[in-house]
């Protein structure tokens, strides 16, 4: 089974090489504007400034994290889609910050582990290897049979498949269940999967914004937090978006040790379709509590350019570096760009 | 007043005899399934498996808490139902695990204290006498006068009587209200209390799912957890249903020292009643953040066979005693159960 | 632009001469009832009980808070309502009780600040100067550009103006955004920020809660807690109200290093319209779970006369000075009231 899992390092960023090739000078995408087609309502297209390209060999990337789908591969087997994912367990350092370097477990060599994306009703398979020195299993929140719950362990060097149906639609997530699960997760084998509905949103610039910890001293309390695996790295780099466009944030909690954070947005109102298992908003606000697992989709539009912060209004949390920006582009800019492409 | 109670402690775990009567060889209920038909609407069956039968004399049974339910006694009073429960606050040591055991307080001789439960509508007449050695009391979530609030002490030995309109329906709790609350909740003086609504809920198998914390060393942090009292026991006993059987499950969060935990169920998801004090679930999801007295209906059913975990995804609860398993039965040995019958 | 702020210190609790006046024996007003009407719809009376006045010199002066909103002054230019509020941040001592002293910054003398009060769809202009020794903000909740946000610095001794449009409607809340975030707010500089909706409420008697915490040894962990600033107070002195009179608690969470309470109402339950933004409520229970800076229009009535405690159900909050209780008055007295007026 270890032959699904030949292909190199190099492929495991899902599209690097896509965005490398646009890079000109600056680490900014040349081609100016990305589209995201795949789940828009016809003819409506939604523009996307465009984005920093990290070329450096971390594994945690928050850049290239906040657009970046895995779609995997598509296949017909007794006239029925097949989606396929291949997941590998592996090993990694990061650096938390300028003095703190932490060893990880990594996914396709990436933490958070690759956002897996399907279409509910489809048959979804994922190739799971372990190369990770450790037993470790995917656990997918979902329905699918007891067999293919992802409680098992699979041991080092060995490989399993999960497959199941991709059903309710929705933002689940997936991560590793073997215990200690704080541990496990904490030190990086979760990701989330989206299940997209039968009947696509309305077109939207769609980011990924997942909230964990770390607990560098294992004292069961996390020292540092992050939007993407990366302290502070949105504060640095804020993420570009335009003028009025909506955007559609998939929101995910996996910070172990602390019960629950709050997700807040500054100056600005989202609305909340919870577990994104539903079409229609239950709420708007601008401080969501989230406990652990928790996920939704937040839909949201700036009308005003500028910098504006998000992050748990546990504000030692957000303070110890689950906190990030996003930079508003005036919408000129974004019809200029439009214009020009 | 103390005339009222003077059953005997074989009567305090209500419809034991009736289980005890149904035993054969291994501790199973020989009369193969379980008919609960109170609530449910007409010509619906809804079958239960099996149950273990704990004959202990330890005050923590969760295998009896899951599907019981304390109905009290209806008398009729100037053409109104009065329906009497008793409840007695005693005092037990139960075994945590194997080297671990712990002084409680308990009700009817159990902890968690009995499910009571009562029609929207009635009068209701709580009988509580207090022999726990200390002064205690019962607070009634629901809507009361005053001077049936609960938050007076009742001495040591001294009895009083707690009467009130069983409304608005929902899933509620009581419990002791003498400071430290905490530590009168942590020791085991608490309960749920369900008002069924005026028109009966679709017919389902019923179980109750309370979340407990135990502080042993008396630091102000909980150092074991649980379902229905007994850290861990769903796991080495799932809670046998059927599949495609609706499971109506009563889940009360009565964990004090954690701000909240989440409820989180593998490999499914369930529709969520909050409070139970609505006919219509407002979100679906299979992670539910709940704060200390939060309770809620969740309702779902299994579509295929085999165990499921189900745990706060505040996984340190989790792995410190909270945490259970079911084990769905497939749909053809249900059939044959009730051909049998 | 400090010309602005020449308003001597005795004006700063809005209201306060007001309430004065009235003041007879006993430290009650004695203008028996105080009539709502800003925000009730016409020819609806709404009745409050006489309130005690607290005529010390302290910041924190619960009872005054109850029901104390600062509507600013209001000035036409171009044809459009501007809104203008005045608030300085200054620094004060509180007795938090008979043994602990505790140096806060407050807002125009008190703690927490005053809860301002505007109109969807009015333009909105904040005078804030700095008198508090040291670097401090206010940055709003709601919707504003990203200038306007009040996460930069206003250095001791300066002024600012924050100016943006009042929308949407709902329960806000400003706070200093200057780090650490969790000290600023924890040491006093909150408040209430309601936009009320372009169709009023229906009428109702009015009052604001909100639960803070107080770390008075900089252990990120608060050793008190409060609502409205001062522990245990309305546990001493119940907050009076009318029997059968719909009550409106705009109710905030600013407690920070605790990720999360509940706000638990004693015999009765309320409807929940979430962050205020809503004119139907989405659920109604006795338990609701807040994460910081959450906060809840609560809506109730008490049906029966006596006392009732209200107070998060993280019981060790509770006790620790989050607790107050309602003094529901017969409603034969309210009679009474209105007849002598």
């Amino acid at each position: 089974m270890s032959d699904n899992f030949t292909f190199s390092k190099d492929r495991l960023w899902n599209r690097r090489q896509l965005l490398k090739m646009g890079i000109v000078g600056g680490g900014l995408i040349g081609a100016s504007a990305v589209f995201q087609n795949l789940n828009a309502k016809n003819n409506t297209k939604v523009i996307v400034p465009p984005m920093e390209v990290d070329t450096s060999d971390s594994a945690v990337k928050p850049m290239q994290m906040i657009r970046n789908f895995d779609y995997g591969t598509v296949k017909q087997e007794n006239g029925r889609n097949i989606r396929e994912f291949q997941l590998i367990a592996g090993t990694s350092t990061i650096q938390l910050n300028n003095a703190v370097s932490y060893n990880i477990w990594d996914l396709n060599g990436r933490i958070p582990g690759p956002t897996l994306r399907a279409k509910a009703g489809e048959r979804v398979r994922v190739l799971f290897l372990n190369k990770a020195g450790h037993s470790h299993s995917l656990h997918f929140h979902g329905v699918h049979p007891a067999n293919m719950d992802g409680v098992s362990p699979v041991s080092n060097g060995k490989a399993t498949i999960y497959e199941f149906d991709a059903e309710p639609y929705g933002v689940h997530l997936y991560h590793c269940h073997i215990a200690p699960v704080t541990r496990h997760i904490a030190k990086g084998l979760y990701g989330m999967f989206i299940i997209d509905p039968p009947q696509p949103r309305h077109a939207a610039d769609e980011i990924v914004l997942i909230m964990s910890g770390y607990d560098i001293n294992d004292d069961n309390s996390n020292e540092y937090y992050s939007f993407n695996g990366l302290p502070n790295h949105y504060m640095q780099h804020p993420i570009k978006i335009y003028q009025n466009q909506l955007i559609r944030a998939y929101v995910l909690n996996i910070i172990e040790f602390d019960p629950a954070v709050t997700f807040h947005l500054h100056a600005n109102f989202f609305d909340v379709y919870r577990s994104g298992m539903t079409m229609t908003p239950s709420e708007k606000t601008d401080v969501l509590t989230m406990g652990v697992a928790e996920r939704h989709i937040l839909e949201f539009a700036f009308a005003y350019p500028g910098k504006y912060m998000f992050h748990p209004h546990q504000d030692a949390i957000a303070e110890n570096g689950c906190m990030g920006q996003f930079e508003v582009i005036a919408a000129e800019e974004a019809q200029k760009t439009v214009n020009h492409t």
